[in-house]
């Protein structure tokens, strides 16, 4: 028998690609219990001229761009996290920024029939690069950063340098540096439906969605958000090309894209929290600081899960994830840290 | 191009044996400077009988069970976390333990050569489970774990249930219940060299290593520990037959291994925390509350070796692991969570 | 000499009046530098009638309820924290109230002049009592407070139990129980201005204020706010009898007060968190998560304060606060938690 | 009536002398329950001699220096923190100092009769100080400190200046600077009984009490230690002439003192975390990080003993607490932060 090294824990996207595999979402949770599934999908446009301006908060108090039905395409222009800014190495973010106006978000799009206590499906289809190379952007931020104190790990020690990293991109690699060439892995940093009544920065992730970062939201992954508002108000944008676990300078290899989504809606399936489906596992994710509550946050809400939907014992399920749970770090340098607790589908299969 | 699925991030050690491949070891950092990986090894057996008495704290204060040299190889019988305690599923942990007399360790072990200033390496060639089954122990211990209320993390709340479960553990799997079976995915949870002068709980993970609880550390990798006393005075101890990422419910599934290790010395080489090597990977280990604190000290490592050891500028190294780093959560229960960042070592290649 | 104990630290308000002294004003920051501090001061009513609906969040999104000058002075009418709907103590919190409409506040109001990049200067003269005895109102509400898991530090373990205690408030004290009267301490719990595009909960603490909960911001003192929104946009409301460091429970004595403010504005002066002014001291407000985060930017606040207004070196006020810095723990149970830092006026006083 | 402003709360210890008033003893804890206070206490001098060797960590393995009978009194000769080695403020303490020998203790001291379970009570009678002026010492350590990142906060910024500040220390002030006299506010810094098996570094606060750095604890206080080894095993050390809350650079001002204490012990009381008690209050200790879990144990441990010994309905004790609960922040700078969560006594009183 083949040993298979743990080092396949760590391998992440490599060799990932802009486009899923398709099959097994036949049997995902929107193909059972989404409204629009069975659907032939309608395609909107969502291009950087339809959306016009861009948002950076996330709440009920925006004009709507888009109102689609569930089970709808939509292919969307997301702008990078700089919004463009930062076009050469020479670029520098202090310079070219002006807080709180980054992270820009497409949106809101409506979704017919979604009502509180519902909850958004998004299946991630595609993400493909747009604009001229070098596409990618990786800043160092001046207190800004898992390494350095911030603006709330507060410290009196002298910044770490400000710096500017220009990466090409296309549909299969992340060219790095003339040394590294990384994998092309791409996923959406930022992906929220809208809370009540606050309005979010889209540099905060939460129980609403949001900056997430989480690598695992990529093309083939279904995110499943809680609907708070009317229509859901969905929020879309920070691609990444390619991100490690935690994020850890600050910032992913940011780029524009083109990412295609399919919505729908799950009636009645009220979220606390995030939740994400791919062929392989499912995730709770959970958002807040210090980063050990967002581990509890994500694990309690997987054990809960497993209890109401798939035939465990409360206990049985805490303890077996104490054995077989999967946790990724998303990011620990937002405003709130993010964490997806998850476990393969297979252990979750009826005796 | 077959699209590779995140979820292969997830599998951990599914079909992971007990013995390891050794073909890339002859590239690993111990065989590169080890002061005795060419020599013949001299197998030395550490029984339940030569050790005696195990021990709960980890320090420069007790006798040494065994004296080794560079090189040599070592067959220890561990005990499980509750030396062997809780032998059915109605023994109960707060009538069958005594705190702080748990997680008994192996040892002290002194390497010859061994000084304050370099690295002891560890490396696990197997894992084999001992006695009888059902071999395999989880428990719920009230006020333990992490989604409780905790001696530390003090609530008034009631505490969970107290529930004990015995599991078969055998060299390929796990037999969770009637509906699961896990692979057996063995790991040691808690490998220390000893503090210079504290004498600390084996319960708690420091700098010195301790109760890293990492599914990282079996069959197949080389630990690099710092030695701060003369000989190093290696423990062991705490096997695992499989863990979650974070050992959520606060134990694994405890058993009774007979662990071969070779052990050597790396003269000069002066770690701050312990690090990990395996065929694919390399990684850093840090411990600390808050979780994030884990998480920076592992990442700081990391950037700090790849900029001494592998010819990255430093924010280079530190940007591009915002991009391809990844990360482990040992465990946040312990009196500190251990977290490791890792980085494949195709992509610390030279140029 | 007479031995003072440290006890007197710990003493709070006891004694505390609605109403505060005022000689030590004239020299206070906000009559050396408030545009409008000199100005006979028009009195404003805002009622109830006048508020008309309360609001759940702090943002720029609201319709102004009052316009009024620097130095001006308002009486307002607010709400206590759970908008009257708890009247007896067999009303449940959990039946009577719905998240998030709790917290409610008055205003915005605002201030003529004032713009990004100036503080607010918010002195609080008087704080009366409203309505009917019992008019105060303490909660023990499910899975909120410092010593339950809670939404974020998520936990298993089953709720405490919900308790509704009310107690009567007069202008001298607080009939806790019949073993306990407290002295009446009145404050204001949540102060605010409105972020630039954020609305931001109620419940929430952070750099533009917030659910501070600070027992310091009674009678007599001045707390200055950052204007990042045109007229600065103030938001009062959710006064407190009396508050405990921490408000461990989760909540203080809340009820419905007649508060009179003066308010003012400095211009130009560019403030990244709250700062608060009495008698006897200065402090700087941090609100974060963990704690200690809290803790680091109160203080940092406070010494670059120092250092660049009194004439500090900014080692010297470093190594000196670590000599006589008095902390505040505001709460420890909100979305973010508080911390104020101060230091008496006489060690700031030139050499 | 006089309006007292909550700035007393912040006072501190100005004004307070090297010796304690002694008359509201007759009703303390210790008076009422210690085996021996009734007795005439036996005077021991531990002086530098007698000392010999200090101690750098807490625990069971180091050799007695003194036995003394419950009700003794001890008169101690204390090193500072650095154990002279800074003698002027061209002294740096990276050169001077070598980890981990710092903070040195004097003991351990055994208290015959003490047991497992037992309480240990020291009552603080009088600090004085012991050499040369400047007696006083205060450094900023590199990667030490509450607004640095640190060796747990590990950043990779730059460090913070090492600097050494010599100060004038007499029985009734500090002279800090020119500019800045600061009141003779003497404490003991870190004060333990001996964990069970543990041998801890003094740098570190715990449930056996050690490195807690709370100004409360000085002439005038009784600490009630958890007896966890036979003879109680007390170590002392670590004078402060002055502190403020937090210590946030990470140093007081050390100081070499004379200090007299009498021990007394409570059999069968057996406590879980130090407990404090002064003329007008009783305070409970916790340490922990991050910071909200030391303040989480400091309030349970009192909302335990409020019900345990005081009468008070447990739900009661939790709710008033939030009304009347004070908290003084020790350390946010130790391998574990400090926080006491103290009461009036007067709030105690039976109906």
């Amino acid at each position: 028998m083949r040993y298979r090294s743990p080092s396949e824990i760590m391998i992440g996207g490599s060799g990932r690609m802009a486009r899923a595999a398709t099959k097994w979402l036949d049997g995902s949770i929107v193909a059972t219990r989404g409204v629009g599934w069975a659907r032939k999908p309608r395609l909107h446009a969502l291009s950087e001229a339809v959306q016009g301006k861009y948002h950076y908060t996330i709440g009920p108090y925006s004009d709507p761009v888009l109102y689609v039905q569930p089970g709808d395409r939509i292919r969307i222009e997301t702008r990078d996290a700089f919004e463009g800014a930062i076009r050469t190495e020479r670029d520098k973010p202090t310079k070219r920024l002006r807080m709180p106006f980054v992270n820009p978000q497409n949106g809101p799009i409506m979704i017919e029939g979604a009502e509180p206590g519902d909850a958004l499906a998004v299946h991630i289809e595609s993400m493909l690069p747009r604009g001229e190379n070098p596409r990618g952007t990786c800043c160092m931020i001046p207190h800004f950063g898992a390494l350095t104190g911030t603006t709330l790990t507060a410290t009196l020690n002298p910044p770490l340098p400000e710096l500017t990293r220009k990466v090409h991109v296309d549909e299969k690699q992340v060219r790095w540096s003339e040394r590294v060439t990384l994998p092309y892995n791409p996923h959406i940093g930022t992906l929220s439906t809208s809370p009540e009544i606050d309005s979010i920065s889209t540099l905060t992730p939460d129980s609403h969605g949001g900056n997430m970062d989480l690598p695992d939201m990529g093309p083939g992954s279904i995110t499943y958000l809680p609907v708070r508002a009317e229509g859901a108000r969905l929020f879309i944008g920070d691609a990444h090309a390619c991100q490690g676990d935690g994020e850890v300078c600050g910032t992913a290899v940011e780029y524009a894209s083109t990412t295609t989504i399919r919505v729908d809606v799950i009636k009645g399936w009220t979220l606390d929290w995030p939740r994400l489906e791919r062929e392989d596992f499912i995730m709770t994710i959970g958002s807040a600081r210090p980063l050990e509550d967002a581990a509890r946050i994500a694990y309690r809400e997987l054990v809960l899960w497993m209890e109401a939907e798939y035939g465990f014992d409360r206990w049985d399920a805490y303890m077996m994830l104490s054995q077989c749970g999967r946790v990724r770090l998303g990011n620990f340098v937002d405003p709130k840290y993010t964490v997806g607790a998850g476990i393969l589908k297979k252990y979750l299969a009826p005796a």
